[in-house]
């Protein structure tokens, strides 16, 4: 089924009123749009970006340039309208939908009311020092992205993207790509919000540790979350495999959401066939992620912040693909005569 | 002035709740918006989209993979709103003005009253075997642009972007490319509308003739535009040197835009400072074009259509820019802790 509408898309696209194949990656972007929606009016008008938030316990070992409590302090920065994540949304004409999947602290009652409260627990445990967390933790946080992803989806929004919020969780995204592809500590650490020389050695080491401390399985996505994850990546893989299983494509942020991504893989091949990958993040291992993926970035920013901000960016390319796909008209249609190859004028 | 105001905007925007320099391309972008306007609130809102249309000559000499006429229909097909610029400015919110520098026919009223019709001759002369067109009208199609600038920035639009759409104007692009940066034709001459093979060959000789037969100055850029330039593309350049005069920030579209710009920066080499390129085009040359500008393109989409279509695409980054200089919170406002450098958490 998805075959036939790629090739019906491409059909209707290669008749659009422009030199063949002239809108480039919009072109790619409009045929996937089409496969996923089962159309060849495919809309992705209404929007929502979900931030979603956690702590973990391994930031104690010196891992982010950043204290603990930013993670509350930016949630309630979310709420109040002031970060960029905010900013960018609204230009995207897109929701912010905030989601405590596991701050380590109790947040309070007028933040609440404005996010939905889905907490695992209180931030992770220290994975240099065992499992961030059970098992059982790890399907719930899948479970309640998977169960975000079919709220949104019923209430009618077209276009998801994924964000995140954590302080010190470039650490556990490092780890499972590791985990994953099989790639060294060193090959998959980077600067995260900013560490340098003696900080970034140590970040890699913590990692190196993780990894041996915990010795995920890489056949088993569900163990290498609970053992090397954090409760947001969870939510976010579920989100993600949310939006493929009701067929809402969904704009993959930069590191933190790659590595959602990659477990949503892991557990569903499928599923790649309904992300966008938004960006190509600064953080160096971000390259090897899409490579896994399999996905082409549409910006190339050097950002390197999350929440959603590449994701969000990118939404207004994803609009201007299925606008392209609806609203051009055909050579026949504008009345445009068509080029004769290997006879110019 | 200028560098006062880049000064005061990069200072506001270290002080954003994010990681230092986490937006990325974003922050250039906003200080450049900050010091175009003078004001650390840099509005964007108002935006249109120029595209100028105009004939060849040269597409005599078999340069094109269209006939010469479909320049014409394609006016009509703007006039219709079913091209790609059409819906691409329509995503970006920006308005569409479509100018006729120099169609080869009379247009029909009903397409005259909806266009600015500034039409400099019908057509320019095949430049292969003489000057495209007289010094005067050089002259009257780049004052034609800077006139339409003042007349919008008079209107209060507070973004522009610049459009093409000529069939055969590659051809001219690529010679001012030469002309001006000595290059050779082979190097700056690419497919275009997509003719491949004996027809590339032909284009690149061509090109070459052109540039024997006319020896264009490449000191004097008026010089340039009369013996292998064009009219949209004098346009063009009048429109880029009109924003700057009027501090309107100016997003430079693809190959035959920077052609435009490559005139303008070298009649005003301050113009520069206004340009944002909106992407990298295709067409192998343009990367050449972007090195001379000193200009490093928001997007990479493999376009390769004009029309103002990569411009009206990076409308949006740029309105994103403006609005994370506009509305995002300070550490300070946001009440979000700042990272301790060398000392992690």
């Amino acid at each position: 089924v998805r075959r036939k509408w790629r090739e019906r898309a491409r059909e209707h696209l290669d008749n659009l009123a422009i030199p063949p194949g002239s809108l480039g990656d919009l072109l790619d972007l409009a045929e996937q749009l089409a496969a996923v929606k089962q159309s060849l009016k495919p809309s992705v008008r209404k929007k929502t970006v979900v931030t979603m938030a956690g702590d973990h316990g391994v930031t104690g070992e010196g891992v982010s340039a950043f204290p603990r409590e930013v993670t509350l302090q930016m949630v309630a920065n979310f709420v109040a309208g002031g970060a960029a994540i905010n900013v960018l949304a609204g230009v995207a004409g897109a929701r912010v939908l905030v989601v405590d999947m596991g701050v380590a602290a109790d947040l309070d009652n007028s933040i609440k009311e404005k996010i939905l409260s889905c907490k695992v627990d209180y931030g992770t445990r220290n994975m240099a020092a065992g499992p961030a967390m059970t098992r059982e933790q790890a399907v719930q946080s899948l479970e309640t992205g998977i169960e975000i992803a079919g709220r949104l989806a019923g209430e009618g929004v077209e276009l998801l993207a994924t964000g995140d919020m954590g302080i010190g969780n470039t650490t556990p995204s490092s780890a499972i790509l590791a985990a994953i592809t099989g790639r060294s500590a060193r090959e998959v650490t980077g600067r995260g919000t900013g560490v340098t020389g003696d900080d970034l050695e140590n970040k890699i080491r913590v990692i190196q540790k993780a990894l041996e401390v915990n010795n995920p399985d890489p056949k088993d996505p569900v163990d290498v979350l609970a053992k090397v994850g954090g409760f947001e990546i969870g939510g976010i893989a579920g989100l993600i495999l949310g939006a493929a299983y009701h067929r809402v494509p969904v704009v993959v942020d930069g590191f933190i959401s790659s590595a959602g991504a990659l477990l949503a893989k892991s557990l569903a091949p499928a599923s790649v066939d309904y992300m966008i990958a938004g960006h190509r993040s600064m953080e160096s291992g971000h390259r090897y992620m899409l490579e896994e993926l399999g996905l082409k970035p549409l910006l190339n920013l050097n950002l390197r912040l999350g929440e959603g901000t590449g994701a969000a960016l990118a939404m207004n390319l994803v609009e201007s693909a299925a606008q392209v796909i609806n609203k051009m008209l055909t050579f026949e249609d504008a009345g445009v005569s068509r080029n004769t190859p290997g006879a110019p004028a």
